[in-house]
């Protein structure tokens, strides 16, 4: 018979820990980035938000832009305080009748104390300037400490720093054709026991209703050893293939999302690492293999891997 | 039969770690946080104490208080020591009559030493003065690599942050009851790979003695591939539960205390976390079912997820 | 037959790493610590220890003690370059006959250069000077890197912080005898899935050779979900067990020693932990059994865990 | 039949990693140091190269090199940022004709400022200075904290420690001959659970086209409990074995490359570890065997295991 209905002989499985009705119009299951597609609320923002995560997960530029707002910031603040108490507490401050003299003067005291620098040619006198400064030089202390857990925390954040390509290509495979998808370590690291796993969620209809059903997509070798150049995960179309007879329109219609989770032990952090992504039908692209990304290098002494021809294809018609 | 006596039927585990007389009157075996209800004595409190994980564990509002506490008893000792010496060895300090003016001074003085901060204003002229700063700084150094240290520690570690909810319901489930338990996580993590285990104490009279037997309550899935939003955990109440013929009254006489262990593989952390936690029998309420916790966004493009819901059930007849 | 000859009817086996002649006359296979009693040769010695590790397992009192004479020797080593370029090269330092007091100068502005405390009221003034001081803060900074790194190093160190008794008992079991060990944690630690390893050695003559053998000692249980209080690991004396007809002295010619490895997953930490040590012959009791070791609170809410108690152990007649 | 046809009977394996036509001419697969003898291109090289793990890496002294630098470099460019704003906004430099001079004290403020030593005798006045002060001692902080980072980093990198033969020998063994290759943990750290794998590529001719096959070389034994001392990993050419009747000339003409993969449980990190190495055809001695590297001390009490002689070995005449 023409037509998906293959997937009706097949098990579906429901430990995806999506529920059956996930089915989200319009929206998806898994985002590119491989976060689940689910905000939370019913909690204030502060217990919701793991702050450490978040400032871990920040693009490098965001994170220091974070803590150069956060230390103007924090000397502004006790710039205030000083200047309130008084700058004639601080000694070394030359009498000036600006105010914002003064107020520059207090910030840069303040940063001098918070950094601990403490250069002392501006130098805090009375009781409770003193007092103040000796809090700002322990914050200035604890907060370090915090940067450098947070940077470390950043360096050490285990990743697979996988690529993968943008499109899955429905390609000729032995004597059908086969869901396939490629990708490579991008950084100078090295997975070895690597495994993939692939899921597809379709959004069928049930009893006149919509549901959401997940199936395993089972590859033709699901676990290498050593991710040593470029990896092509194949899920070959046969009649135990949840998406046997489907077409691009077919799989359309059925807001079908390919799921890919890939998990690996790196090398670099002696530890295992883990990548999600997922496929969105408008990605799969049918009648269309992979050109190898890698070569001979010209003096033939080691292989040579082109990252930019990760998504590299050409047409290739399906039987 | 009426009566909970299916257990005698089934086998009970005995390698939960707890004794089969470790029943105790009025108490509970693990707490809700998931600690056991034990407490060690026979050691000195310094060998019997970890203090990094003490510190580790406190709030956070305690840790930092700590910290605070013991900058400021570093300092009144120091500024002691100072005071002992003689502040005439701390050049910049002013002739004054009043102690307590020469101990303040001195106080702040340890301050810039202890931050490293040391404007110069004060500075130690003599041998004794000299040596004694010396080792301060040091100190503060070392002091300042442990609070890195430990406020590292508590950023990175592991932890599941599930919410549970509060209470476990006996629900109407297919055409019996099932024992019902409910989690989500609370933070923007991201667990893969969750098992939960449930396990359930029995303190009960065998041969005219109170002995405490434990189950297992098998589940109708114990793992899920990922914790996408909540996940209501079920134990089915079959002629094979040990639970089967319980009713509150009967729960309530053999202290019954479900104890619920879930392991997972966090995506943050790169690593396996866990959570316990137990209900007592009080906690188990009979005939209500929860109510979902989880929506679509108005606009469709997520699903929303109310954590405030996470214990919201209702009304629901057992057969 | 008696005497200790079952173990000719049972596999020994050969993957315990110690290969058939590492029988040692006096010696011990594994130490009491835990570590194996063998020193390398053959590489120099920076080559042949890991000095991280080597600072990570030192005593508390040690590591500091190590810091304070790393930094009272950096500072007398800077101190003497201070000196030889010149002290008039500091600013500050008062003309002073002495070389003493020139020496303790330099000494003492080297240690606030070191720490950069830096107050300043001695200060670099010459080119080359000024050249060691900024290279002597630079090496404050990496040093105190060094130094955080160790300390947090130490503090997250995963230990089992278990406590063995210090001795094995064969102690009356069922209708015969069983050895017996008994294990706490003695810190305010959580072990979960915990997995115990008896192996025991024997050297015994073989063909007029004197070789080693390596039998497991299998357990009535080997693995408990939670170290909730103490765990009594036992192994029983059966017609399968190596240890049949064994008395005190067939296991003292034997040289017999006992293996032990815990391996568990550690709440604090949340990784694997794992302990080992060793029992000679002469450090098992024949006739003895345990005490328990803990007991109801008096107001009944908790159990108490007295461990002092460990060893407790009581004569017991073996039939 | 004399020649190394026995492969073909055999099935080879495709799931490590490497391709079939990964035949590199006069290249190899695995580097002696483990790593894949592949490179990376078609992504600028910040976005191809992980940093933080090349630091990792980088030998101590180069690593100590690369921050010296640094340093430098930066002062010089804060230097000359300082000097072109004025060296008259900084107090305390003596007005001097020289720019040299000039240029010397901005450096060495800079240093002071870098590292937060701040001694005062030059201290910064102006709008300008003040602000560029300030952003260098919020640098010089980060900066210490990605230091202290990559030097914990570097520290606390999980490693094996192996140290392997240089050579693998083609030795006697029962009443034929075996590839054996000897290992040993060259520093202070101690292995469980050690497991070796052996894989061996030949480039071989398939229907006139030179491909590469993989091929498990199976082991005597594969898993040892503890790394007490050296271990010998063994592979017997029976009949079964891909390399009978493979000859050193055989060897060499496949191109053959034996590949090694090791992996345990670390005491010291309480972490997984693994090493890697490679053997090529020329590396392989045919009729030798190794010579003991332990052996007993003086005093009998402990066993010394000598590391210069990890790849001793004498003649043996194969069958």
């Amino acid at each position: 018979m023409a037509g998906p209905q293959n997937r009706f002989r097949l098990k579906n499985i429901d430990n995806t820990g999506f529920g059956t009705n996930s089915s989200v119009e319009g929206g998806r299951l898994v985002n590119p980035d491989g976060s689940n597609n689910v905000r939370k609320r019913g909690l204030p923002v502060w217990e919701r938000i793991s702050f450490y995560h978040t400032l871990l997960r920040m693009k490098r530029a965001h994170f220091f832009l974070t803590i150069m707002l956060f230390y103007t910031a924090t000397n502004i603040f006790f710039a205030s305080i000083y200047f309130l108490v008084g700058v004639h507490n601080l000694s070394g401050i030359q009498h000036s009748e600006s105010v914002i003299d003064e107020l520059l003067a207090a910030f840069f005291f303040s940063s001098q104390t918070l950094t601990t620098v403490g250069y002392g040619h501006v130098a805090p006198t009375g009781l409770i300037t003193n007092a103040i400064a000796s809090t700002e030089s322990l914050i200035g202390i604890l907060a370090f400490a915090v940067v450098t857990g947070l940077i470390y925390g950043r360096f050490s954040r285990p990743r697979a720093f996988l690529l993968f390509s943008s499109n899955a290509l429905m390609a000729p495979f032995k004597n059908g054709k086969a869901l396939m998808l490629r990708m490579a370590t991008y950084k100078n690291n090295h997975l070895t026991d690597v495994e993939a796993q692939l899921t597809i969620a379709l959004h069928v209809e049930e009893n006149g209703k919509t549901v959401t059903r997940f199936y395993p997509l089972p590859l033709e070798m699901s676990r290498i050893n050593s991710m040593a150049s470029s990896w092509t995960i194949v899920h070959n179309i046969t009649e135990e293939s949840p998406l046997f007879n489907y077409d691009q329109k077919a799989l359309s219609e059925a807001k079908a999302e390919v799921m890919v989770y890939v998990r690996a032990f790196d090398d670099h952090f002696s530890n295992t690492v883990q990548q999600r992504t997922s496929y969105l039908s408008s990605q799969v692209l049918f009648g269309a293999r992979f050109i190898p990304m890698f070569q001979r290098s010209d003096d033939g002494s080691y292989t040579l891997l082109d990252l930019s021809k990760i998504n590299a294809h050409e047409p290739a018609d399906l039987p």
